[in-house]
């Protein structure tokens, strides 16, 4: 069994990845650490790992990953990983960095939108944005990924075929995005306090979310050129889900069946994209707890654009299902491994 | 007290009614009506009523309202009501009909939307359109009114002043609306059913939603000139409440403190609607039970885009709030009696 | 208008206070407090009291109290309200105290089961116990009043018509209680944050809750003798209601009739009890947002144990609408009074 | 690969057990029928299997079973499994069947819960009630199995260890249990119709549950006498779990250690049950998607009653896992194999 170690075990998305790596059949977590709980076992603070996961939690001081482990998970608040995240790098392991302390290149744009100067900006090159369907080959030969966020993945994957390709006035593009509440983290707040939570929808960050600029670089990237985006996230109460729907005018008409025929082409060999075929539309439900990212495209021929719905789950598409199907890419085991998960 | 009669009483629009008409201090409810359930007490069908409104549920047989009552509401389903509010039209009572029979002036437009032929066609011009923010003095004098739909209502407040004043590019209008499960009525239907409809997000009717026609024919109006509009419906796991974000274009830069003052001016008279400042942003609990529609102008400077977000209750201001609004206009009572609450 | 302050004016219970008593035609609140957020406007606090109640927040310094104020309520955490409540009933105002600090009459109870030491234990015997169905007269001519708790009142109803009456055996009752999530007050902590809170269902506090004594103190004096309880509170996974299943031991054979009677009779003045006929059976949304408590009363032949449900919204019956309730019978005015809801 | 077959596919246990069957590692389904959807794939039905479980689904006819196959479970609803079960029994088929039709041993029994005559009475004797951790060496080797229902197997693990040892009164049982709503089945009815099933709580069946007679009987089996209980089932707003409250008196005194040794040691060979340390109570979210059942056993010395609490997923342990663990045993493959999931 290959080992791996989890930095930040406790939050939802270490959670998820420390549940994930458990049931793969070819790794395991052996190394987990945790700021707040350090020196419990893992199972007293999530008592769903009893008898499963009774590792100590360890505290986050990296000389201590064993260097056995050949995989360490970053799982910890933006900020707070960049540096621990090189320090490990530079000691030799392979990192997969879950934050968003490398997922853009330029420190001015992290500056901007995450109000905190870059410590290690020297490094920012270093890191593969891992979203595998764009980049599987740089993965695979690749020792740090910068795992994409979970609006970003959500949007990238609805609108990459329509960027390479100029199908798309690229100026036209907006993004409505809606989250299920576990996206907001697992520290308790007044906005997630169920009562106040429950039964509400709202919009948040309007024209001001800070994975704009993830997704612009991303866009960008894929068209060559720069793009600007206007991008409106809303919280949904429940746990699990990020449905986005995208809206671009085409630069020339065009139909359903083209555009579907695109999207197949595109992802014919993505195992975790299913392009739906209408009346099929994407919903939250038909991927939660799945690595998978359902599609649909439509196109409203009354006022000529074309609308992407796409649907993941927040964390695990969105984050520790990637983040496992990167390691797969990066320690050449099969693509799908331990990520066959069918929505309960 | 004023005597008023309710049909379609125990779908939920009709029990919003009953709910509300109890409770004004001005009016009473004396005759309800129901095709599945005539010949039980109200309070039967629906116990929360119990010691409070125990009238005999009656066939929907117009014969039998009495002549003193001065406002029917008919609150059956589409394509049901249209004969019958003729006719009770006809027989001199006033009438409010919630359903959308006499919303389009155009029965082509209605044949379209609805798939159905209108079987009084002629009486499409009696109507007068009941959104009170727009239409208040043609409403006072009305004896005939088309309630608004949930979705337009909270459309056409979010756009109304951006229209008069040309300040928009009329192609540039994209709608993404997200509504609560009331708005789908109170039939059992799978996609409805709590396992399959609690976590779970999605997106339906994209780009062909019947409501659109509405939309579009008053946003015409308004403009004077013909308008298309991008409309995406979604579905919330959550009882009440629509939030409806709204893209679109501005001929020339703006700011948010021009659209600000614009949408204020605009609503200065509005009692219902309250536009609010930076940085608060809507959330449908904060109109819950109410009667408000609640409106946020956001501008981003990047794309030069405006986005509106407005929030109601769909049962209330978008249903039978917004009914009792326009009763009360219509028979001389002060337009908040009876509506005054606050969300719970 | 007869004047009104509440003290502890933010949180859930507080909230209620300030909206029933905002639309009750007798009163009016002019004073509101609150510790946190002293000198912000209230509807900057709570948004949906915009254009309603825009008084500004005050320090919690009873001196402020305007001398026209006739009622103040006391909505603090346990604890904090024993000396600011002594004071403003020693001031010479009405008052009305929502939290527990009055409710034991034995301050070794109170140190039991709160841990803490009464502060102004010589003041406890003045306050009477303000559940109207059994101490209506009493509140009448009371001066300091203490409001029940929520569970308290959900089960005192369920069972008071069985204990002056003899009719079960006093050790056997068994109460299993479920509570939506807003009793549990409006900070956020981890296990009322969405993700961990919804689609969840657990017991609390087994057999150590701290209402057990208030329960077991007024049984006991409905009974004339010592009451010990089993009681098992629950967390359901909803904002309001409380619905009690409380089980006891008939001292000789009964049936469903005549227990239907005992009841029926003996809330027969009570205008927010109502007793369900079978087949029918309490749910907490049929009293969601109102004052009124709904029980059945089954017997089960089979293991003859009876069988009592009841239920309440906890922030009303069981918090503020009780309050408003105790506060019409002090001031005369009628009972029902501003208290007219029907569930939404 | 061991082959299987699923009767009733696209019900809520069929769509858990095909999961299920679908990920284990030793087996497959190969044969999947539905009454109403037959003809079309099983991801047509159920999207969220497209790419993994594309079978067609096939009429309700046993004749087409492949003579391959080495195990089938009837996942059809109750009365109508019993002729079908029996005949593929008698074609020679290892049969699970997890409707409630060969629980109880006697007709008579079945005649007064159920409201039917049973067709194949004679058959009743034939089939082994399938809880492994009571059962396992029969189950072991049985080629007919009777499932057992969600709420017995939940309170039958509560108590089970109490029983054989005389520990309590045997008519002191009182179990106070609550459901998720998958419980309800698939069919959309207006109890569970969201927006009327969602923020509500309430008991049903109230001593008269059909459940009753399979746990007396089991209960009566663990303990060589009959036993009546008191059993009140209530609704939860949430898809899966079932938390079990349940009281009873010991005869003697006795301590929460006691008792925890006593369970631990009952257990000790149960993969799938964990008992509880205090002050650790179980919640349902811990076994959501779990084959896993948490106990915990408190005392209550005020009033000397035992309170057992456990959790279970109904659709896991309470059907569908369960019926894999109970393959597992009879086909001899490892207990635990394809049930190793933790909660989400």
């Amino acid at each position: 069994m290959i080992k791996t170690a989890v930095l930040g075990a406790t939050g939802y998305t270490g959670v998820e990845l420390v549940r994930l790596l458990h049931a793969h059949p070819a790794v395991e977590p052996v190394f987990l650490s945790s700021g707040s709980t350090a020196g419990k076992k893992y199972s007293e603070v999530h008592p769903q790992f009893a008898g499963r996961v009774d590792l100590t939690l360890e505290q986050m001081d990296y000389e201590k990953i064993p260097e056995s482990v050949e995989m360490v998970f970053c799982a910890l608040p933006h900020g707070k990983s960049a540096e621990i995240a090189a320090e490990i790098y530079k000691k030799g392991f392979k990192v997969i960095d879950l934050s968003a302390d490398y997922r853009l290149g330029d420190p001015e744009l992290y500056r901007e939108w995450y109000n905190l100067e870059h410590p290690v900006a020297e490094m920012l090159g270093k890191a593969v944005y891992g979203l595998p369907e764009l980049n599987k080959e740089l993965i695979k030969g690749a020792r740090f990924i910068a795992n994409p966020g979970c609006y970003p993945t959500s949007i990238l994957l609805a609108l990459a075929p329509l960027l390479g390709e100029k199908i798309i006035k690229s100026s036209s593009i907006i993004i409505d995005a809606k989250s299920g509440v576990s996206g907001a983290g697992r520290a308790p707040k007044q906005p997630f306090h169920f009562p106040d939570c429950t039964e509400n929808f709202k919009a948040y960050r309007v024209a001001n979310h800070q994975h704009t600029a993830e997704i612009e670089q991303e866009l960008g990237r894929l068209a060559g050129e720069n793009i600007k985006i206007t991008f409106t996230p809303h919280l949904v109460p429940m746990i699990r889900g990020i449905l986005s729907t995208v809206y671009a005018e085409p630069i020339s008409m065009t139909s359903e069946i083209e555009l579907g025929e695109l999207y197949d082409a595109f992802y014919s060999d993505c195992p975790f994209v299913r392009i739906l075929k209408s009346p099929a539309l994407p919903e939250t439900r038909m991927v939660r707890g799945t690595n998978m990212c359902d599609i649909a495209v439509k196109y409203d021929s009354r006022t000529n654009r074309i609308i992407i719905i796409s649907v993941i789950d927040n964390l695990l598409k969105g984050a520790s299902g990637q983040a496992v199907q990167n390691m797969n890419l990066m320690l050449g085991l099969p693509e799908e491994e331990g990520l066959g998960y069918i929505a309960l």
